[in-house]
C-alpha cells in the first residue's frame, strides 16, 4: 500500500517554486553508501538482503525526518510506478523489487533507497536550481546513518561502491532542466556537446535510459573520484547557470524572429491541455512543455509553474490510476486524465 | 470598389438560421435566361456583350429590391475573389471579367449575373433548408426581367441557354450540407452514391471545379429539361430529407460507440479556434467543421450555428483583406484571421 499522505499531500519539489523555476523544475543530488563487512547488493543471499533491509530500516526509522518506510515488495505494479513517477524510487529499484525498500522523508525532500544498485541510496531534491539544500537533506540521512552503521570506506578512494563511476564521493548531483527555446531553434546540440565532454551525462525525464520528452534534460556529472561534494555542486551550477544563458538568449531570438508563430503553438498547447476530453502523458508532457515555455516568456500569466509541475507528475498513468483507486486501461486513464487536467489547471486540485 | 454595405452587413443567409440549419447550411436556386436576337456570350463581340451587360444592368435596376450593380471589370483581384467568397458571383465570372456584372439585391438574398456562361443568371439563396423561398426570390427578379426584356424561349425546349445541360427550366437548385458523421463513420460514399445515381452533382463549398472542405457538400440537380421548377425542388428537398436522416443516424452511433473520441475532436478544435494566433483559411472550416458537429450534438451551446457560419465566409482571405482594408501576405492574414475568429466566436463581430 502506498501511505495516505503521499496521494493526498504534494511533495515540496512540486508545491514551493526555486530559483530559475521557469527554466529548472528541481535540483537533485544523490549519495551512493554500502555496509561494511557484507556482500554488495549483486553478490549478496536473499537472507542476507533481508537483513541488510531491516536493519538500515530500523536505523533511518530512527531519524525524525524519515516519515515512512515502504518494503518494494509489498506493493503492486501500479503502486511500485507511482514511486517511481514520484520519483522516490529509482527505474532500477523497481525491477528488483523482492528485497529493496525506501524510506521518505517529510515533505519528500528527501529518501533513502535500499538494496537498489548500492545498500544505500540517499537523495535530496528541491525545486528550482539550488543543489545547496538537496544536498543538506541528503548529507543529514548520511551522517546520521553513518553514525549507526558501518558503511563501506577506503583511505585511499573514499566510498566503495557496487559500480567503479560511483567511488570516492559516492555523490551525483542532478538537475532536470527545460530547453524548448534551445529545441526550437536547434541549438540544443550544439549546447550540450560542452556538457558531454566535460563528462556530464544527459539523460530523459527520468534518468537512465530513459527518453528526452517535453524538451527536459537531466544533467548529472559523471565525475565522483578525486573531486569533493562542494565542487561536483559548484561546477555543475556554473554550468547550468551558463546553459540558462543560452536558453534565455534562444528565447529573446525565437520570440523577435517567430513571435506569431512561438505565440501560436503556446496558445493552442494551453488551449488543448484546457480542452481535450482524452489525453495521453506523453501529450500532456509535451502540450505542458509549451505552456510552461509560455508562462517563461510571460504570454500566459493565469497559471503558476508549480500548477505545471504538479500536471507532470500527478497526471502520469500510475499517478492517475491510486489517485482515482482504480485500475484502468489505456483510454479509461486518457479520459481521467483530461479531466483531471482540466481540474488543476483551473486550481480545483490543490493536492 | 466593393459597395461599402457588402463589407459591414451580413447576408441574410448568414445572419438568421432556417430549417435544420445545423446540417443544411444554406439552400440556392439559381436559373439561367439569355436574351433573344442576340449572340450567345460566347459567341458575342465584346461590342455585344458591353451592349448586353447595358441593357440587362438598366432593366434589373428598376427592381426597388436590387440594391446595386457592380462591373466585374472595375473590381481588383482581391475585390473579384471577395465576391466570389461572398457567392454573389460564381467561379466562372471571376475568370471572365471584362463584360460582366452582377447585380444584388437587399439582404443578399438574391443577385443577376450578367454574361457569365449565360446572359442572365439569376440566383435566390436562403440559410438552412428552403428551396421554396430562395426560388421565390430568383422567380421575382425572372418575372421582372422577362416583362423587360425579350427571352430566349423555345415552345418544344423550354428556356434556351448556352450549354444544353441547363436547356429546359433553366434551373439548378443545389444545398450546402454538411455532413461530418457520415465522413467520419466512412459511410459518405454510399450515402452520395445514390444521388449521382440519381442524377444529382456532388460538389465541393464553391461549386464546380472546387474540393471538399470541412465535410461541406453542394448537391445540385442535373436535370432541367422536361421537369417543372416545382419538380426539381420537391426532389432534392426530398433527398436532402434522407440524407439529413442518414447523417443523424450516423450521429446516434458515432455518439454511442465513440462519445469521447468525438467530444475529444470538437472540444479540442473550439479550443483551437478560439485560441489559435495563426490561422489558415482552410484549418478555419475543418476546425468549423468540428465546432459545428459539436452544436448539433449539443456539446457546444455556448454559440449559435449562424456565428459558425459567419465564421465560414467572413474569415476568406479576400475577406480579411477587404473588411482590414488592407492587401496582406499569407503570414499576415493568418495572424489577423486568428485574431478576428476570436472577436467573432466571442460575439464581438456583429458584421
Amino acid at each position: 500500500m502506498i501511505p495516505e499522505y503521499l496521494i493526498s499531500e504534494t511533495p515540496f519539489w512540486l508545491k514551493e517554486e526555486g530559483l530559475f523555476s521557469e527554466i529548472v523544475l528541481s535540483s537533485r543530488v544523490r549519495i551512493a553508501r554500502n555496509l561494511e563487512d557484507t556482500f554488495f547488493v549483486q553478490r549478496a543471499s536473499a537472507d542476507i538482503l533481508q537483513e541488510t533491509m531491516e536493519k538500515i530500516k530500523e536505523s533511518i526509522l530512527n531519524m525524525k525526518n524519515i516519515r515512512s518506510f515502504i518494503y518494494m515488495g509489498s506493493l503492486n505494479p501500479v503502486e511500485r510506478q507511482f514511486l517511481m513517477e514520484r520519483r522516490i524510487v529509482s527505474h532500477d529499484i523497481v525491477e528488483k523489487v523482492k528485497y529493496a525498500g525506501v524510506g521518505i522523508s517529510n515533505d519528500e525532500k528527501a529518501g533513502v533507497m535500499v538494496n537498489e544498485e548500492d545498500h544505500i541510496r540517499i537523495y535530496g531534491i528541491m525545486p528550482g536550481l539550488n543543489f545547496t539544500e538537496a544536498y543538506e537533506s541528503a548529507d543529514d540521512i548520511d551522517n546520521f546513518i553513518s553514525k549507526e552503521l558501518d558503511i563501506a570506506y577506503d583511505k585511499e578512494f573514499g566510498y566503495l561502491t557496487a559500480c567503479p563511476t560511483n567511488v570516492g564521493t559516492g555523490m551525483r548531483a542532478s538537475v532536470l532542466i527545460h530547453l524548448p527555446a534551445l529545441v526550437l531553434t536547434k541549438e540544443i546540440d550544439k549546447a550540450l556537446r560542452s556538457f558531454s565532454q566535460m563528462g556530464y551525462l544527459i539523460r530523459g525525464l527520468y534518468g537512465e535510459g530513459t527518453q528526452v520528452q517535453g524538451n527536459m534534460f537531466q544533467i548529472t556529472n559523471q565525475r565522483t573520484l578525486g573531486i569533493s561534494e562542494e565542487k561536483i555542486i559548484q561546477n555543475l551550477s556554473k554550468m547550468v547557470r551558463e546553459l540558462i544563458n543560452y536558453e534565455l538568449n534562444a528565447r529573446e531570438i525565437l520570440v523577435k524572429n517567430a513571435k506569431y508563430e512561438v505565440e501560436d503553438k503556446i496558445w493552442r498547447a494551453y488551449a488543448i491541455l484546457s480542452s481535450a476530453r482524452l489525453l495521453t502523458s506523453e501529450e500532456v508532457i509535451n502540450l505542458a512543455s509549451a505552456v510552461r515555455f509560455g508562462i517563461g516568456l510571460g504570454i500566459i500569466t493565469s497559471i503558476p509553474i508549480k500548477t505545471l509541475n504538479k500536471l507532470l507528475v500527478l497526471t502520469q498513468p500510475a499517478h492517475i490510476q491510486i489517485i482515482f483507486e482504480k485500475n484502468m486501461h489505456a483510454e479509461e486513464r486518457d479520459i481521467t486524465r483530461a479531466e483531471f487536467v482540466r481540474k488543476i489547471l483551473s486550481g480545483g486540485e490543490n493536492g
